[in-house]
This record gives C-alpha cells, sequence and structure tokens, in this order.
C-alpha cells in the first residue's frame, strides 16, 4: 500500500477501505506519512467528501491512535455532552451537576476556549484554586467517588487527531463534515463513552452556519456512534444570537451559579432543561424526555443540582466561598450599561460579533496558549423578537481598558439590527436526530 | 497576505490574483511556504481548475524563480519544440537538424526519460562521446556558431517547477492540465523561447488520453504562451501506437539517421516534416506551413540535413564514425524476431504496454537515476490497419537477457488486438491550435 495511491483514490472520488484508512492514519501517526501528503489528503476529502462508513472508520483510526479510556468498572453507562461551541454556552456548568444530582454520574472530559467560542475549563477556572489538570487516576477516582468531574484532558486521546487537527488548522481543511465529525467522535470514544449528546450549534455564532450543515453534521455524527457501538443523540440549537445573557469566563460562572440556584436567562434554563433531558435518557435514569424534564426540574429547584456542583468544586481543588458569594469571582474595573439607541424590535443580536467583542476586550484567546482575563466580558440584556424602547438597557460591558470598552460598546451597537414591526423569536432548537 | 487564506480561496473556487500567485510560488521556492500548504493547495487547483489568467500567472512566477535566459544576442527568433511525450517519438533527433539546415537556429534543452515515455538525451548518448552536460556560456557559444544545439539543463531554470514537481508526484497532483501547462510553459519561457511549437501527444502511451484532455492542455499552452508575449502553435498528435516502429534509444537514433537519409518509417517522417514546416514558419524562415514543408522536404532529401546532424555530434564531442556506420552503435545480444500468431488486420497496437515493455527490457528507467542499457527494445513492425498475414514478422525484441526477452515476447503479443474485417488506419494528428 502507498500513501500517494490512497491520495489519488480520494481525489478520483473512490471510496476507501477501512484497511486503507487504518494504514494512512496509522503512517501519519507514527510519522511515516509526511504531512504533505495527509495535508493533500485532507483537501481531497473537504473537496469529495466521504461516506458514512469512510468517516466511522476514519474516526475509530483516529481514536485507537492512543490510549482508549474505560469507564465501565466506575459507572453503568458512561454519558458524555459534547457542544460543537457558540458564544454564552455555559451548558455544562448548569448540565452536568444536575443530572449528577438525578444519579447519573458524568466525567467530563473538556477544553479551552480558542476564537469566538468560549471554553469551559476557562470559565471554571474563574475559580480560584480550581484545578483542571487531573491525572487519568484521579478523574477515575473523582467520578467514582464524587459522581462528577470536569477536567482538560490527561490521558493520550486521539492523538492523531491533535496532529491532523494542527494540519487542518493552516491548509485551509477545517470546514469539512466527516473531518470534523471524526475529529469530535474520536475524542469520544477514545474517552470511554458509551452514549454521547451532541449538542450540534447553527447559526452566525457557530462553526455550522446553515441548518443544512449543521444537520449534515449531527447525522454523520450519530451515524458514526452507531457504526462505533455507541449510543448518541444530537440536538440541533440556535446560536444565531448568545445562549443567556452573559458572554466572558466569570460572567459566564454567575450566571451558571444563579441557573442553579432555580434562576438565570429563562432560554439559558430552558436549553439545560432539554440537554438534561436527554442524557438522563441516554443513561437510563429517566424513561422518556418528559421524565428526564421533570427530574432535571427538581433537580435545579430543589438545590440538588447546586450541592452537586459545590462538591465538584471542593473535589478540583476550588475555593467554595467564591461559588458561595460570586461577588468576590474576578470583577472587571470598568462596567458601562450601554441603553438602546432608539425604539424597536430586536431584528438580529449577531453572536458571531459577539463572540468576537468578548476575545477583543480578553475575555478569549486568538491564538492557543494567549493569556485571558477572566473578568471582563459582556452580558446581552434581549433577545431577537425583544420590544426596547428607547434609553432601556441594551447590554453592559465588563472591561479592563478604556479604548477597549469604546471599542467594544461601537460593535456591539452593529451587532444588534433594529425593526419597527414586530419579529419572531428565534426558535432554541431546530430538531433532535437519533 | 497569507498562504492558508490563499489555499482557501482555491479551495472556495475564487480566481487568485496575480499578487496572490507571486507571493505564493515566491514563499515556496525561498522555503517560506512549506510543502503541506502547497500540496494543499495543488489538490484545490486539480479539483477546482485554474482560470487561463491564473496559470499564465503561475507560469511566469515559476519562470522567474531561477535563471532566465535570453538568446536574443545570438538569435533573431528563438524557436524551441516541447513533445509532451510518447513512446517511439525521436522527432527531435530529426527535426532539428532538419530546420538547422534550412537556416533556422535552433538550441534545445531537453532532458532524460521517465517512465515509459523516452528521452530525447538517452538516445543521443547511444553515441560514444556525446556530452549532454554543456554549460550555458558552451550552449550561447555552439548555437552561435554550429546553429544547433542539444543538451541536458545546466542554468538553475525555474527550480520553483522542478521543486513543485517533486511534491505533486507524491501527492497525487501531477494530472491537472493547469499544473502540467504551466510546468512546460515556465521551462520554456525562462529558456528564452521566442516562439515554441508544442507536440501534444493523445492516445494510451502519452499523458493525455483523450482528445478532449489534449486539446485543453494545447489551448491553454498556447493562451499562456500569448499572456506571456510569446508566439505558439500546439499540435495535437496521436499516440495510441508508437511513432515509427524503433522503441529504445540506439534503435530509435538507428532510425532517425535513416529518415535523416531520405528514409525511415514513412508515419515518422511525415511527423517530421509537419512538425519542421510549422517551426520554420514560427521562425519566419517560410512564409507558410506549405512553403515550410517543401523546405524540410529538400533538407532531408538532399543530405543537408544529415549533414547538420553530424556537425552537432561533432560540436558535443561524439564520435561521428558511429552515426556514419550506425552498425557501430550498441546492439542487443539477442534478437528475436516474432511472427504474426494470425492472419488479420490490426486493430490496435497499444503504445502504453509497448513503452512499458522496452523498460522492462531495460530501455528505460522506473525511477530517475536508474541506468539505462542503450542496446535494447524493440521494433513493431506495423501499424493499426495494416493486413498482416500469419507467419509475418510482428515485431523484433532486442534484450540483454532471456527471461526478460520471453517476457517481453508475452507482452507485445497482447498489445497487438486483431479485427478478421478492415480497420480504419490513424491519423497522424488531430488537429492544430494557435
Amino acid at each position: 500500500m502507498r500513501a500517494v495511491d490512497i491520495i489519488i483514490k480520494k481525489r478520483d472520488r473512490q471510496e476507501l477501505t477501512r484497511q486503507e484508512i487504518e494504514f494512512f492514519i496509522q503512517g501519519f501517526a507514527c510519522g511515516e506519512i509526511p504531512d504533505y501528503q495527509v495535508s493533500a489528503w485532507a483537501m481531497a476529502v473537504l473537496l469529495n467528501g466521504m461516506t458514512p462508513r469512510e468517516t466511522a472508520d476514519l474516526t475509530l483510526a483516529l481514536a485507537h491512535s492512543g490510549d482508549m479510556l474505560s469507564l465501565n468498572n466506575v459507572v453503568p453507562i458512561a454519558v458524555d455532552k459534547h457542544s460543537t461551541g457558540g458564544v454564552g454556552d455555559k451548558t455544562t456548568l448548569v448540565v452536568e451537576p444536575t443530572v449528577a444530582a438525578c444519579g447519573l454520574a458524568v466525567g467530563k472530559i473538556s477544553g479551552h476556549g480558542l476564537g469566538f467560542s468560549g471554553g469551559t475549563l476557562d470559565k471554571m477556572e474563574s475559580i480560584p484554586g480550581f484545578r483542571s489538570d487531573l491525572s487519568t487516576d484521579e478523574f477515575l477516582e473523582q467520578l467514582r467517588t464524587v459522581g462528577l468531574v470536569l477536567t482538560g484532558q490527561s490521558a493520550d486521546l486521539a492523538p492523531a487527531d491533535g496532529k491532523l487537527y494542527a494540519l487542518r488548522d493552516v491548509t485551509g481543511t477545517v470546514q469539512s463534515i466527516p473531518l470534523i465529525a471524526s475529529s469530535v467522535m474520536s475524542k469520544k470514544i477514545a474517552g470511554g463513552a458509551d452514549a454521547i449528546l451532541l449538542d450540534v450549534k447553527i447559526g452566525s455564532g457557530a462553526f455550522m452556519k446553515t441548518l443544512e450543515e449543521g444537520r449534515a453534521l449531527g447525522e454523520l455524527m450519530v451515524s458514526i456512534a452507531k457504526q462505533a457501538g455507541r449510543k448518541a443523540i444530537a440536538l440541533l440549537s440556535d446560536m444565531n444570537q448568545p445562549l443567556g445573557q452573559a458572554v466572558g469566563n466569570a460572567l459566564e460562572l454567575r450566571e451558571a451559579i444563579e441557573t442553579l440556584h432555580g434562576g438565570g436567562p429563562p432560554d439559558f434554563r430552558e436549553h439545560c432543561l432539554v440537554v438534561a433531558a436527554h442524557m438522563l435518557v441516554l443513561g437510563e435514569m429517566a424513561t422518556d424526555e418528559g421524565h428526564g424534564r421533570s427530574l432535571a426540574q427538581e433537580a435545579l429547584d430543589t438545590g440538588k443540582a447546586w450541592e452537586r456542583f459545590k462538591a465538584l468544586v471542593t473535589a478540583q481543588g476550588g475555593d467554595v466561598d467564591y461559588v458561595e458569594d460570586p461577588e468576590r469571582l474576578p470583577k472587571a474595573p470598568l462596567v458601562e450599561r450601554v441603553p438602546a439607541p432608539q425604539m424597536g424590535y430586536l431584528d438580529a443580536v449577531n453572536a458571531q460579533v459577539i463572540g468576537e467583542t468578548a476575545v477583543l476586550l480578553g475575555a478569549g484567546r486568538a491564538r492557543k496558549g494567549d493569556p485571558i482575563d477572566h473578568a471582563v466580558g459582556l452580558q446581552v440584556l434581549h433577545k431577537v423578537g425583544d420590544r426596547v424602547a428607547a434609553g432601556e438597557a441594551l447590554f453592559i460591558v465588563h472591561a479592563n481598558d478604556r479604548s477597549l470598552l469604546a471599542e467594544a460598546r461601537l460593535r456591539l451597537l452593529a451587532a444588534h439590527a433594529w425593526s419597527e414591526t414586530p419579529v419572531e423569536p428565534l426558535p432554541l432548537f431546530y430538531g433532535v436526530i437519533r
């Protein structure tokens, strides 16, 4: 078998065999197949596509390039959740303690943020002392004893995926649905998930800009899970406007804490209830989605979810005083409440512009490894369809620098589009793929 | 400007600007843009194409990556010829002395063979002492004093093309008409050609398998020449069966010598007359093709072309005794005349199989730098459409090994397809692109 023949086969729109895909990925992982062959292949995949069978084989080849965790000695069914990334998406912070409160143990491996999409670990690291670098043994032990974990990757999960992603990033081959699907699923499968709730974000603040693309990605990931003998459900959720109000690390953590107390923005609470309900069904803790939803609602409203959250913070070394009194969390020196410049109905609240503005303020990273400021960010106070009076507060900017604040104010004003006539609100979800 | 954005633009089927193409090729040439970005770009070009304007800009960027020869102090119009490569294509050996005998000085930079397509220099190197490694100064001096040169590349012509070709070869990106066209034309333009006769071979023994592909390549190369301020004509010629009878280095040289004496296989002589006529028109030595043809015919029939050939051999250190008595040229120890296994009309004489069989016998190289045997090869005695009697000689194998001879015999028998009813001969040419 020769790498160049595999490239030519994909170039000529032929289907690759499992053996060819394994040969190619193993060769890439061990350095025998050079980057320049893999990037040409990735471009051919991007332009000519892959069948679901090829994508499943690619996923498994990537997963098997490193350690394969097994959680079956620790939990009856290992349920995981993955969001394709959005603006203001602090769902994990609420959903994980909620389902844990309902008896479903979840050990989640998460990441730091890059670009306009925030990272779950960055939000948790607003809490002094919180560790997101647990070893594999610590991970397993905490999952067994506490029933929930939220940490970064320590085991060498799907290293070929990391190598492939770095190459795709510099060769214009990121935007390929089969390559995105296999990248996500390889890490979930290597991480030992038996069942996966996929939250596929669609809209201006997501990687998938259209419902068609989002549906294709969701269907492909569910199909990969089936072919790999796992269960999966994909929710297609809106990301044209931010989820909830807060964008920025400590701000989002505060909003999650409010939600864990039974409050929080209605759209965000509703999103969390739907995600939790599906996870409880996947984990066989609920008979159907309605049952799962009422369990999740109870966990939030009785404070059980909040207790689990505090147990998580404590287990990972975080100072629980900061979450019990969120006023102590990092705060930006400059806070400005910006009024609506006019009366009208909100026609759009551009999530991508809002995400990019949060990065500009210092809440996110343009490049891997850049430092971030946990305190800065913004709160977007209205949703598409809201009727807003002139002078009513439209958004709040939390900044550490006057000129950045001024720039953010301009950008955020421009991110809001207005209509003189009533506007339909955006849906939270577009569909479910099973 | 970032390389990744140029890749993405081509991936998304947008037209690249001249500045983007120059930035990309210059960056590649100096090592600032890595191979893995260039191979992804080449795959995007192969799959999404390039406009003629982009291809001309690419050609000029490749040409300007190294030395740019100028022949205008030496010859009034520098005319060059390029064949896209075929089986039994010894045209340059006859055409160059023929047009030189008509007063058109030609300095040709040629190459060694690779794969089933033979190389002009290998054929000339059958002559003891013949040098094909002239320096640029020797090249210019011989062009001035002798009026014809046939040598390998010494100046650093289009080095970025060499680097790009090596990368394309291992990434499945050879078969792209814009990339092939720019590769050919960049070297011709860097070599100082004012006018170029392009011989585009089409058929089983050529890189272009269909008339449609050949026509597209010819049109693109002529368009590049125009955009670069050069003249060009492309002949579309048949390569479904070998040109002439001989395939193999000394065998082809002998056939060229016969043709230079006014003899030779009729198809090969006709091919040479047409090519020479067009070159004489390009070089303004003939008013039209008919005039050029009669000049070329006279040069062959009066022995003037043969005299120029001997002058070429002498000027480059070759022992002229060997061409005056071709019996002294390298001869294979085993020569077998193979009879036709049946009576019938020849329906096909597969040029690719014949070219590969010559490589098997040792006449060509599977890899660059492999040694070759100048003596071995074969003679295919009949053309498609010929009526052949059972037992009549069909082909002659010249080998240096009994088992290779037996293998070649089998392959060559299989390369001949038969019909019981009359078959139309193949045309020599399919068209001319101006």
